[in-house]
């Protein structure tokens, strides 16, 4: 897709909000914001030129963008267009976006649960290929056509991005478009997390909690790459084969078994690296496992993601359950405890660059490949963020910049006749999910054996109050519910 | 020193012991027991032959050993022949110790500060060096007239120790028994800590605390082995040329400067790792001092050590300060927290045996190289024990088994009577030391960012309760001592 699709883009767009005003759909539907500013991913503060100023061309320079509206449910990020052309400052490169890569942390930004993302309105998105369109003053090392991979904290998920070319990794040859948007988060983060802070080395074993996502696939491959290492991966029964495949040893249902057990049975003496992207109580079973000289890397907090809004009840149980250990213990059992997350190091341009380097070179062996689950339009995205929140994905889901065709959009209206009773499915679904959910927590009393209890009582109370408020809340909806029937 | 000499070695020890129902002093006199069991250092509760069964060689069988007779000064540690030739199990090989180190855990211990040491009366000691004496079944890997050193959980403070053959290597050649005996917990500590934990690559930077101590010199060392490594050591300002000389980029004296300041004068952005022998409040500082991807190894509490004595405000201003952190501050900080201590590891032995092959093929290169500060018999411990907290060594003290010449006890007898001068300039120094520490506490209220303020204040009141008891003691003694006056 060049810039000369844009207008036919935009005009797409504008019908999709003619239709948009009919009937609130889940999906994203595009609208014209042309008074916004053209995004600068990397430079959110960079004022864009007035229209005023501008030449007839860029003038005439739209492109589509997701943007995250509001905190809340899936149908908060929205498809609009942007008119004017992102200015480029000295060291930056635009970018013609091809594919995006879809990561929790795009889902914790839409419940408002992830503090690198800029206030909405605001494009989210990390990571993204595309081909070079235009280069910078200073830019000696990229070119325009060069097929690249992105990176940023935010603003990737649009059809033109610019960057400063330090964010910027040239492709190896025989790599697809999905696969570079698929490969810099997942596999930075895997890298980076048993390489460095791990130090996997050979005969180690490894735990590595949902096995069949994109950090968890990325993991079980690095471990790969090392002589004799053994892989508990947790993943639903269904993904097993596929994971097994990928090269974890013992899968692990965690829906059915106790995964401490399991991996107690298999290895008494406990795990070199637990991985752990849960967050609460896992943290302290995680710790646990650990034999002497290992590591625990902490790098998420999934566990407070239960159902599309943010659902106060999981946040707070998970950081009630949030684990913290003394200098002494540590030292008592020869651990350690690491904490990784790649939002937090967007301004190491160097550590990441080193990280990214052994990461193509070993996509060139053959030892890395991003596995892709499924490709959604943009016009998709809550789509693809649902598939991912309820973990129904064996492996990366990217988002295309490719325009859907006619009759792809006529089978989606079709679809989106059924999407009310979805919804309410949906509804039901989460409502569900919190009942089971703070069962599931009242029986999950240990990994407490931590001090503090003092402050946990306190942490208690609050607790207590919100649960209170969000159970008041949900009774209300029910009877709504009940009533509607 | 060969078994013939051992009953010479119970005579001249049974002359001590009738001086010394003159004139208590210092230094341990050796004690004869004829019926404590004899010693077997790595299993404690082998029992020994009754000695009614025993061959009469067996029963002439003595040797000197080190004995921690309760928690307390350095006193405590008396010097008593053992009788009866130790048993040998399968697996386990008879050493003639030539030298012995110590170590910090050895000071922690005899305050009853160190866990990891049986209750006494015990004989304390994690290393020494000698030649193997004899084998027990089933050894084949080990031969009388071996040279080894021998690594230990406790009971190396002899001169015959018993041990698994695992638990010993082989000397390089080249090396004297001095080294050997300097090198096993300090080495091993500096290696696990830096290149497993640590990761330690080029370019990085390091802060090493206490860089004139043991682990202090060797993490240096190690550190050498990789390119273009900064190290920042501390250390007050008469032992600067040394530890520069040894390999530390920027000395720092802790005594006179904020290390903190001093490293974010010359490094703003932080540190790669920080090694922690302190605990306490020094913990945060490191913690703090953290790059990105940056790792705190916290290997003790040295700060809990505060004159000959335990002294429990030093105790409880250590623990009211140690250090706790939660998981989501790691991730946000990505950062990593880890403790080490040998003294837990003991039943790994086979990451010992590892790291061990890895540092004596440092040795080998010429690339690490023990540092000996300064050479005790068993009868001068409590001086070398008092060099050693005092902090006075640039480098490793060691025990020698080699009995004391004729002239020399005549030389410590003289200096007895000087040591009670000494002893009361001890106390003094003890309680100006408690004093100036309790100031220099009150203004240290950095590094309390963390949260479990409730917890912290409940911690405050209890050790108020004990300052206050602490105290009232002192002003007693104080008094006492004027009166004496």
């Amino acid at each position: 897709m060049s810039g000369e699709d844009a207008p036919a883009q935009q005009q797409n767009a504008e019908e999709q909000k003619n239709q948009e005003t009919k009937k609130p759909a889940e999906e994203p539907k595009a609208e014209t914001k042309p008074d916004s500013p053209p995004a600068s991913a990397a430079t959110e503060a960079a004022a864009a030129p007035a229209a005023a100023e501008k030449a007839p061309e860029e003038e005439a320079f739209t492109y589509r963008s997701l943007v995250l509206t509001g905190y809340g449910g899936y149908d908060k990020v929205k498809l609009q267009v942007k008119k004017g052309k992102p200015a480029l400052k000295a060291g930056e490169v635009m970018v013609r976006v091809k594919m995006c890569g879809l990561n929790f942390a795009d889902l914790m930004a839409r419940q408002g649960l992830y503090d690198r993302l800029p206030s909405p309105p605001v494009t989210p998105g990390m990571e993204c290929s595309g081909i070079i369109e235009a280069v910078g003053e200073e830019v000696t090392d990229r070119k325009v056509g060069d097929k690249v991979l992105a990176l940023s904290r935010s603003g990737m998920w649009q059809e033109v991005v610019v960057v400063p070319t330090t964010h910027t990794f040239i492709m190896p040859e025989g790599m697809s478009f999905e696969e570079a948007a698929a490969l810099p988060v997942n596999y930075i983060t895997a890298y980076m997390m048993l390489f460095d802070f791990g130090h996997l080395r050979p005969n180690q074993s490894v735990l590595v909690h949902m096995a069949a996502g994109g950090v968890g696939i990325a993991a079980t491959q690095m471990c790969r790459t090392v002589k004799d290492v053994t892989v508990f991966g947790t993943a639903s029964a269904s993904k097993h084969e596929v994971i097994t495949e990928g090269g974890v040893t013992h899968a692990i249902d965690y829906r059915t078994k106790d995964y401490v057990e399991e991996v107690r049975k298999i290895s008494p003496k406990g795990l070199d690296i637990v991985l752990d992207p849960l967050g609460g109580s896992d943290t302290h079973k995680g710790y646990n496992l650990l034999k002497p000289m290992g590591k625990l890397i902490s790098y998420g907090a999934a566990n407070m993601l239960s159902g599309q809004k943010k659902n106060l009840i999981a946040v707070a149980k998970t950081w009630y359950h949030q684990f913290s250990v003394h200098s002494l213990s540590l030292i008592q059992g020869n651990r350690s405890v690491c904490g990784f997350h790649l939002g937090y190091l967007d301004t190491e341009t160097e550590l990441i660059a080193q990280a990214m380097d052994s990461i193509l070179g070993l996509y060139r062996q053959g030892k890395v490949k991003p596995r892709i689950d499924s490709t959604f339009h943009l016009e998709q995205v809550g789509d693809a963020m649902r598939k991912m929140q309820e973990r129904n994905n064996i492996g990366k889901i990217v988002l295309t910049t490719e325009p859907m065709k006619e009759e792809e959009k006529k089978e989606e209206a079709k679809k989106d006749d059924k999407k009310d009773d979805k919804k309410k499915d949906d509804k039901k679904k989460d409502d569900k999910k919190k009942e089971e959910g703070k069962k599931e927590e009242k029986k999950k009393e240990e990994g407490k054996k931590e001090e503090k209890k003092e402050e946990k009582k306190e942490e208690k109370k609050e607790e207590k109050k919100e649960e209170k408020k969000e159970e008041k809340k949900e009774e209300k909806k029910e009877e709504a519910k009940k009533a509607e029937n």
